[in-house]
């Protein structure tokens, strides 16, 4: 993810409206850095339009929500109770759009107005579809097994009734950008003097030790697979070039 | 942040969209969990609706992107550049939400329809307004002093034509709610034997160490009060009640 502030953006934006406008240098069109921003995500924003609940004139309000996403190949996942309001409103086709934010570090530059934060996201324009009932079980398969590997074969799998409870719904990652800073301060050339420290803070997102339920606890149970290779496999904090 | 999972919502839903529908008992409307969580954040995402490079009938769509947020009494900030669209369309006064979302753990149930996440969040639906001229130097001071306290005494201030150049948008933090799941696995009674370890991976934000820039490297510059006080002040991960 080692990117060239001078470089052109890499790849074609695939529409106007997911066309990165402010700081371009960030941007990025590939499959490859969409991907792996969106696999390293647990949850992304989902905004939508609505009008409901609205104590106004009918005027259309955006709504965001943090929810669960999964990739399958081309497309992004999520899932949710059939009763919820949310997926109600996807799952009739209207316009969404689902954002992935990781933040990396803090930028201290030697003015306030240069600092600035290192950050991968990605930005996706579409309109979800409802997964038919056939292709369910596959689906939340591939979401236990994005959750954390291996799961998939340890927790008990869906019930009927618990899939009839439950939508998933799917959103092609064809309009889609994504944009990210992982360098450090850049400074005006008439701040070089000032006394102040510059540099980059890191944040990591770190995996602590697991704490298991009442019943895993009073048993005694030792960590499955899937945890056990969860803590071994911690990517540490993502790279960046100063 | 601790919470009986069978106590109502604390505090009153301020309006019908701002009204926690789905997982209730997680619902918080008063103003210490509000602020707790705002304040644990660097950044937000803002939703608004558009219909500009949308290639279809001018529907309108929503558009969600990450941005810096700080508060100040009782309103959410952000700030940008004079020539971004989205401060410009914000500062037009349009519909906005504003999502603040912490991801706390991965919580493993005995099935997989009982999997979950431990997370704080808050959604805040209001219109920005412009933050006047006189009132920019304290409001991006406060941004300072909050992405990192004592930054403001050690980084240049904004001179006249960078404040010219920067856009500061605030929004009340009034129709307002937060949603806090903080516990372990909610097995259903019939899942008790199902022999899979049950329990919460905690995720936590950890400071790693600072990385000086060019310059602060070659200079041997030791680290400011700041950066000092930031590494030892680290929170280490939300608490929650398994």
């Amino acid at each position: 993810m080692s990117h060239d502030i001078d470089a052109a953006p890499v790849g074609t934006p695939p529409s106007r409206r997911a066309t990165i406008r402010r700081a371009s240098e960030r941007g990025h069109y590939d499959r490859d850095t969409l991907h792996a921003i969106v696999d390293a995500a647990w949850l992304c924003h989902v905004a939508f339009t609505d009008t409901r609940g609205h104590d106004e004139s009918g005027e259309p309000f955006a709504v965001c929500l943090p929810t669960a996403c999964w990739r399958i190949g081309e497309a992004l996942y999520i899932h949710g109770s059939n009763g919820s309001p949310m997926m109600r409103r996807l799952a009739s086709g209207v316009n969404a759009c689902v954002t992935v934010t990781h933040l990396d570090g803090l930028v201290l530059a030697r003015s306030a107005f240069s600092h600035s934060m290192n950050y991968r996201s990605v930005v996706a324009y579409g309109r979800f579809t409802v997964v038919p009932d056939a292709d369910k079980p596959a689906a939340l398969d591939a979401f236990m097994a994005r959750l954390l590997p291996g799961r998939e074969h340890e927790a008990r799998p869906a019930d009927d009734s618990e899939l009839k409870a439950t939508l998933v719904l799917s959103m092609p990652l064809e309009e889609a950008s994504a944009k990210v800073r992982n360098w450090g301060p850049r400074d005006k050339d008439q701040d070089g003097d000032h006394p102040a420290w510059a540099g980059v803070l890191p944040l990591a997102t770190t995996r602590l030790a697991p704490v298991p339920d009442e019943r895993s606890r009073a048993t005694g149970q030792p960590l499955p697979p899937s945890v056990r290779a969860w803590l071994d496999a911690d990517p540490g904090p993502a790279p960046f070039s100063s």
